[in-house]
Formats: C-alpha cells, structure tokens, sequence
C-alpha cells in the first residue's frame, strides 16, 4: 500500500523503503515538530523554513509539522461544514484504554496502548464506544482546533461518494470509463468499468516504485504539481491530463493492485456525473450534515481540481464523525445520510483471491471496496487508510471508530501495522466485556 | 487610496488608473463570474482558466472570480474561529432600504441603494441596525457560506491588535521601531515611532505607481509573492525581509501617505510583542470570541508569514461581527473583548492636516488612525477600506454598521465612491428615523 502523497519533485530515499525505521531516526518525542520550531519566528530563521519547490517540507522529521498545515504551503479548495451548530461527542473517557496491553506482530513483548502511540509517532487519536469518546489524545502539531493530512485516507471518501451515486442510481458501476468520461477513451481507463476502477482492480502501467527514475509517479506528481511547470514542460498539466495518457498493462478485473491513479479517475468520474468537484459534493453529501467542528479542504492541482486520492486534511473528531456515521450503516440522527447498501457493500467487501495477488504479506485475507480496506476478520473491521499512519478503523462488533493521525517516517503503513492492528484488536477486545 | 493588492509580477494596465470605469467594461451584470464559467468544468476549458503565475486571476472581469477563491490560488494560514457555535444575527430586514435614494457625487440624477450596488460590481452587503441585520444580498461569486478577500481592509484588522497590545501596555506606541524590530534599524522604519506607523505618517521611499516599472511596488510584490523565486534572483524573500531595506524619503510625523509596507511592518511588530502571527493574534483575540460562522484566512508569503497589509479572506456576516464589536465600543455580549480606549482612540481620528497632504480631493477633512478611515463627518462614521469596493463602515450616531465586499474593475476607490459613500449617508439618514 505504498502511496506517497505525490507532490513533491523531489521524495526522501526513505519513503521507498517499507522497513522499521533505522534506529538512527529521532524518536517522536525528539522529532516534536513544535520543539524542532519548524517554521518558527519571525521569519523563521533559514535553517527552520520549508518548502515545497526544493521537497524539505515533505522530509522527516519536518513532515511532522507540515502535516498539520498543508494549506500554508498548498493553494487548496475548502470543504465547507457550512454555518450550522456543531454537535459534539457525548464524552465518556476511559482512562484504563491506555494501559491495555497486546503483542506486537513479530514480538514477544506486550506493548501498552499508550505505547503504541509514541511508537507510531501519532500526532492525535480518537477512539469512539457505541458513538461515545471514550479516548482522546493530540501529539506533535495536532490540536482539537487543527487540521491534519488524510493522505490516502481520502480515497475512501472518494470511494464512499461514488457508491453513494451507484446506490442511487446516478451512477452505473458496470459502464465503462469511457461512458462517463469521453476523454479516458483511448487510455488504460477507457474499457475499465466503473466497478474495477472503484475496487482498484485495473490493469494500469503505473508504478510507485520511488526507487526507479523511470517510474510513473514522477510525471504524475509533476503533472498534479500547482507549482507552474517550467517554461521547456511539455507534458500533462494537472491530474486530469495525466490520466489520459495512462497506458494499459495486464487485463481489467484479475487482480487488485493498489494505484492512486485510479481514485483520480473516479474523482473525474464524479464530477461527470454530478457537475459537482469532489469538494463540493464531499460538502454537500457529508460535511455539511453531522455537525462538523471545522471546515476539512483539498489540496489542489493547477487547474484547481481537488486530489481525490490523497488531498483532503481535515480535523481528528471530523473524521470520527465520518466513521461513526459510517459504522452506524449511514444514519445520523434519525436521517439516513448514506445509503445503508452503500455501507452493506463496503462490510461485504471484495475478493480476496483478487487481493491476494497483489502480495500484502501481513494482510492475509483482506480485500478492498469502494476504496476501503476490509478485513474479513471475525469482528468485520474495515478501514481507511493512508501512509505515515493515518486510520479510520471501524470495528463493527466492538461498536468501535478508531480515528488515528500520524506522521511515522515511514510512509508505507506496514512500517507501522505491526504494532497498529493488533493493537486496535485489543482495544476493541476490551470495549466488547464493556456495557 | 491606491493599493493593489500586491502579489502577481503582472498587472493590467486599468489597476493604476483611478478613474470611473470605461464605457467598454463589462456591467457588473455581465460580468458575473458564475455565468462567465471561470474554472469551472472538469477540468476548465483552457479559455476559462486562472493562474498566479501568469497574472491571469486577478485582471478584470476575472477577478470576480478569484476575490472569492483567493485560497485556490495561494497557500494560506487559518484563522480558526474555534469550535464554539456561532451566534446569528437577528433579524429585521427592512425591504424599504433597497429603494432608498441618494444622489452620487458629481451627479444630478439620483439613484436607488440598490441600483448602487450593481453600479459597484457589490459581492455582498450586510447592514446592521442596532445591531440586527436589516439587509443582506449577495451577487457574483459570494455567498454566505464563503469568503471574501478583504484587501486593503485588512490593515484595520493589524491597526486594532496593535492599539489592542498598546492599550494593554504591551506596546509603547512612543517607542521607536528599532526598539521592537532590531532587523529594521538600518531601514526607514528604525527611527519612526509605532505610533507613525500606526497612523502612516512615516516617511518611505515607496512608491505604487503601478506606471512607474522602477516603482517600488514590484520588488515587493516579488518579494511576497509565495511561488518560488527564479534561481537567479537575488532580491528579498518575504515581507519582513523586504521592509529592511526600505529607504527613508522626507521625515517622520509630518504628512499622512498611504503606504502598506506600514501595515506589514506593524505585523512584525505584532509578532515580535506577541510571539505570535496576525492570523494566531487575531483568532485569539476576536475570531475565537464572537461566534464567527466561518474560519477567515491570510495569504502568506514564501516563509508562511501573513499578509498584515492586505491578506485577509473572511465571510460577510463575520466581517459584519467584527464591525458591530468596534461599534460597540469592544463590547460583544457583556464581555470587553477590545478595550474601550481603542475604540475611542480611532473615533477621535488624527490630525486631518496631516491627512490632507496626502491630497485625497474626495475625502476632505477626514483623517487615518490605528489603520481606520476617520470621515470626521457628523455622525462620527469611520471605515476600513480595500481596493475594489471592499468596506466596514461604522456610523456610531446612525447606529449603522454595512459591511460590502465587492469587485469593481478599478482598484481604487476613487472610482466608486462617488456612488457608494453618499449611499451609505443615506442609509444612515433613513435609518435615523427608525426605532
């Protein structure tokens, strides 16, 4: 699940790398951003500033500031919650939820949960009980009042909002992309249904393989860039235009393999069909109906098109309201905001044979739909999930929502679930022998 | 008055003529920016897209697009309002206010209220009355779920947290700036006292004569601007950097002259007393504490630092809090969150002689003080102002505060004051004669 959030030309060796990070890598408590001063005082003094052209605010330990304020460094399109009342967690803290203890993957030591969250460099986390805050903690540059990259846990917004338009009936999931998007007729796209694009089971030549010069992401990442291009650029402007020249490689609907690419296209499929940006609908649909604390927003490309596979940052207790509405099969308050199927279709999940092939060593048995990750364990979990840490982890048996921000130097999650999963395991173990 | 709002290397040619519009400029009827389709489509057409880099966003008439999207272009810092609930205005609308008649400067025809607000291209208009908002409309791109940039009225914002931090005897407004800012001894700014700043009587080599290529305005806007800086360049980064090689031309204390650099130096002021950003400043002290509906922003330049001369972004109804705070003498539901003493300070204006030797032919007799329009007229109104039509407008005798964001074609208010300054008497006048 390797998926660098791609804006950058430039992307530290590090994030290829899907290992524990070297033990020469500062600890989080030493890599607090607020501590380090990151672009502190006024001005910052040279060796504190970051930036986008030259890739620094985007390198560990400073991505664990820059997590916090994309929009200080990105032009970015609003997600409005509207001009209506909050409405805020009824709260019901357990304090004992620290002190649980589980066993690492790989590992004979217990871990605390309190633990795990240092150890993941997690910079705020929630856990809901039956749509009660029973934990709440902020790390590193996250506040209650603050907003925090999503990552690819923007995909499953994305994914969530084209299967609200499939259950409607807006949207037909077995139409090609050519059908809705004319443009995407002679690329990897054209002949992919709606469906494969949805569950990522294209067949795409696109690598996220950083290590090699050649690699797609580079021209992607260029393309979706809103810096302006130089003068002698010749290649696709936007993410958009890069989608068109994306070219076929193996066969639609064989095997999942996780592109960023394709939440992208369902990003331009959405907008289609609705006349509608993926910020505006996320708005519309979701944002501006459970009482949001704040604004969420995208980042955007130079045409000013959100990122639908990874732009989106947005509060922690934002996000809990999402997965709580989620896991209560879409109603909120009496109103059902999501229909339920759409939920129904994500728990059921998709094939895990289809999954397998793509050799996600420590995800036995898992699948992906609408652009969820689901676990098929015996307590039904699924997830949104984007690299450095980030989670929605709604445990339906538990009646858990577990909403975790973070920023581990590592960018691929299998840095980090060792010590992640297992521990949501036990929380969710621990709040099923409670009322 | 002229103060483009500086951040593009280009500007067209009509920004630096102070003159009413020519007849071959698009109405502001024909001009709204929804119906002339700027950004929108999935992508935009190539003929309807906007860029920063190449200017293209902030010429006429697309600029009524980007006043509302400022954020889209630019990377911006956040000005929370919190998580508290907002608290609305009640209301009163008063239907007979729209056709109220006035006759414009310089003319013998009248002219409803209502006609004076497609005359100035108006955005969004808020009058409240005894605190209750009795007329509210909305045309081009703004709504009241959006925002707004407030330009030039942004230096009211950075003039009222400095006489704040004055009046709180964090400031001494007698000191010299060299005293707060030792970065600044060297420049302009070192021997001018706060208070010279406060009321822009400093002496600055600064011209914005946008006609003018050697004008000063455009090393600034360079430096301010948040793109990358091309590889050759060996100018200043950033506002604060650019403020220190400011030269001195005339004295100190002798004549008004409308300067923005002033307004950044006093942001940097604000930081060096406070510790903190304008934008962290003025969510404490005023966003946090009125029930703001929305969160306001700032562009920041390539070191994150706030505009403080002209980089607001904020709703209309939040602006109109604002205005109605100052109205009351910095008292919002029984709590004193602005001293009373400021307030009383800017009423009383400064030293209209000095005012008149800046030579503004429409605005005799009135005076500038903590970054506020002091009209000196007899019922006491002050105003902030921005380029193209932006205003608060406070007549304390009237009990009246209006609140207009618009997007006129011309920069300078000269070209619409003739139509909107007699209005708002007017309004004032009729209002007078209600309970």
């Amino acid at each position: 699940m390797l998926c660098l959030w791609p804006l950058s030309g430039q992307v530290q060796a590090i994030v290829a790398s899907p290992v524990l990070p070297a033990p020469a890598l500062l600890s989080a408590q030493d890599s607090d951003p607020t501590t380090l001063g990151w672009m502190q005082g006024f001005p910052p003094p040279p060796e504190k500033r970051l930036s986008v052209a030259d890739g620094s605010f985007f390198t560990f330990p400073a991505l664990r500031y820059s997590v916090v304020h994309m929009r200080e460094f990105l032009p970015t399109v609003n997600v409005s919650r509207g001009i209506t009342m909050s409405q805020l967690f009824p709260k019901a803290i357990d304090k004992a939820i620290a002190e649980i203890e589980f066993t690492p993957w790989h590992s004979h030591k217990t871990m605390t949960f309190a633990d795990s969250l240092w150890h993941n460099y997690t910079d705020g986390i929630v856990v809901l009980h039956k749509g009660k805050l029973v934990y709440e903690d902020y790390f590193g540059a996250l506040t209650p009042k603050n907003k925090h990259a999503a990552m690819s846990v923007t995909k499953s917004f994305t994914g969530t909002l084209a299967a609200m338009l499939v259950a409607e009936g807006a949207l037909d999931d077995t139409k090609t992309v050519a059908e809705y998007v004319p443009e995407l007729t002679d690329s990897a796209f054209g002949d992919a249904t709606v469906r494969q694009v949805l569950d990522m089971t294209t067949g795409l030549k696109y690598s996220e393989d950083y290590a090699d010069p050649d690699a797609e992401i580079w021209a992607y990442s260029t393309a979706g860039n809103p810096l302006p291009k130089p003068k002698e650029y010749q290649g696709p402007v936007g993410y958009f235009e890069y989608l068109q020249q994306v070219k076929k490689q193996g066969e639609h609907g064989e095997a999942f393999a996780y592109k960023t690419i394709n939440s992208d296209a369902l990003g331009w499929i959405i907008s289609r069909v609705t006349g509608k940006s993926v910020a505006e609908l996320l708005s519309e649909k979701i944002w501006q109906r459970l009482g949001m604390e704040q604004d969420a927003y995208y980042q955007v490309d130079e045409l000013g098109i959100p990122f639908a596979g990874g732009g989106l940052s947005a509060g922690l207790r934002d996000m809990a309201r999402f997965g709580e509405l989620i896991r209560n099969q879409g109603r909120w308050k009496n109103k059902q905001i999501i229909p339920a199927a759409v939920i129904a279709d994500i728990q059921q999940g998709a094939d895990p044979e289809a999954f397998a092939k793509a050799g996600y060593n420590s995800l036995k048995g898992w699948s992906y739909r609408n652009m969820w990750w689901v676990t098929h364990n015996n307590n039904g979990a699924f997830a949104a999930r984007g690299v450095h840490g980030q989670t929605i982890y709604i445990d339906p048996k538990a009646e858990m929502v577990l909403v975790r921000f973070a920023s581990h130097p590592v960018a691929s999650n299998s840095a980090n679930d060792a010590t992640s999963l297992p521990a949501y395991q036990a929380v969710a173990d621990y709040l099923m022998t409670k009322d």
